[in-house]
């Protein structure tokens, strides 16, 4: 990316589910602690990933228009109700399940997440752009400690990503530009459905997030305006 | 208000210009050095109350359907001009208007408004509801350090208050009962207006939003679940 480019943005959109906050580790740990809690032995990193599989599914029904729409807390509800059938878990409370549910709100941050974002704070303005709803998203902030300067989501525009709609909504808000709003995410697919709609590109490298071995590959040279390896980096990058 | 109704509330729904920031006092400066940089001679006094004065008339227009949805940042601009037009200045650039009109995204808070916030959000989810856009109630939080767990707004809803979509907007999102979201304001009227809606309501006493010796009365006893001084004041009455 040019100098010149990155002298026009004003906004950076985050991506979160993997970008900011690592879903699978905390997912396991809640899983396990219940496992224990409630005598349930089962694999609890093959529970997690199976929850989160159907993540994708789960949305389009509503994309389809299949699904009116429905926030995303209702949607991970139904996804646990699959997987605790796919696992024959039949032992836990409605309170339990409602408990567990809301592990996503209780996600923690990669290490680089809350000083890269303080860095880049005093520069830009940063918002959260995630198909989690807005209650989610603000307490995962305060769980995490993530500086957001504004909650924005999926859930503002009743549409999820890649609606344009959501990509778009930024700009719309702050009065900028498509060249103006950064998206940053740890997903490629995410970054080229902004990019259709102007937006610079900030990729961010997490070899982790869906645990050892299953490594993405980094984006090719010139897919992404910045291809960075954290939060750090980024702000490095983007002369932070 | 008795104990257990104040266990309930989870989340606190404040209102701003006024009650967070001394919008006042931060046009009067501004428009000061202004007209010192541009050798305009009045009372920027009268200026910021007649600029001020037009907020509910020109909020009424989008309310009756005499104007689409239109951001608050419009609407100050628009009563910018009429203003201007009042005190006969003809003198400012289109980026002069432009940067003028956005001094509400540069409020300052009253000197208690950051401690105090910062106390209450150790126990509660802390949000602006406000008229004020999404864009600059974002950039007045940056500007003066408001710590905010989130942003929301009319704009959320494209409605102005007293619309009662505005006062449930916080319950819907947070999927909370009307009784666990207490409105702050310093205006009797926007509290009145939650309470309608079931919503607890906490009164803040602003003696100087409007100036000296304009002093507003503090609302009659039970007219508010808690009647405070200051955001110091409300947090401890509500035991943080």
């Amino acid at each position: 990316m040019s100098d010149s480019n990155i002298t026009q943005v004003k906004l950076l959109a985050f991506d979160v589910f993997g970008t900011v906050v690592d879903w699978r580790t905390s997912v396991i740990a809640e899983g396990e602690q219940l496992g224990k809690a409630k005598g349930i032995n089962i694999d609890w990193t093959a529970f997690a990933d199976a929850w989160r599989a159907i993540y994708r599914p789960y949305m389009d029904k509503v994309q389809s228009g299949e699904f009116p729409w429905t926030k995303l807390d209702d949607l991970h509800r139904m996804m646990l109700a699959a997987t605790l059938k796919k696992f024959a878990i039949e032992s836990l409370s409605a309170e339990e399940k409602e408990h567990f549910n809301r592990v996503w709100h209780r996600l923690k941050s990669w290490p680089d997440s809350v000083p890269g974002l303080e860095r880049l704070k005093s520069r830009f303005v940063i918002t959260t752009l995630s198909n989690g709803n807005i209650s989610l998203l603000t307490n995962m902030a305060k769980h995490a400690g993530l500086p957001w300067d504004c909650i924005l989501s999926a859930e503002n525009v009743r549409r999820y990503k890649p609606d344009p709609r959501v990509y778009l909504l930024p700009g719309e808000l702050f009065d900028l530009k498509p060249e103006q709003v950064m998206m940053v995410a740890a997903h490629e697919h995410d970054l080229q459905s902004a990019a259709k709609h102007g937006l610079p590109t900030a990729y961010v490298h997490r070899p982790m997030e869906h645990g050892p071995g299953k490594e993405s590959a980094k984006p090719a040279a010139g897919r992404c305006d910045i291809i960075s390896t954290d939060f750090v980096d980024l702000a490095d990058q983007l002369g932070v």
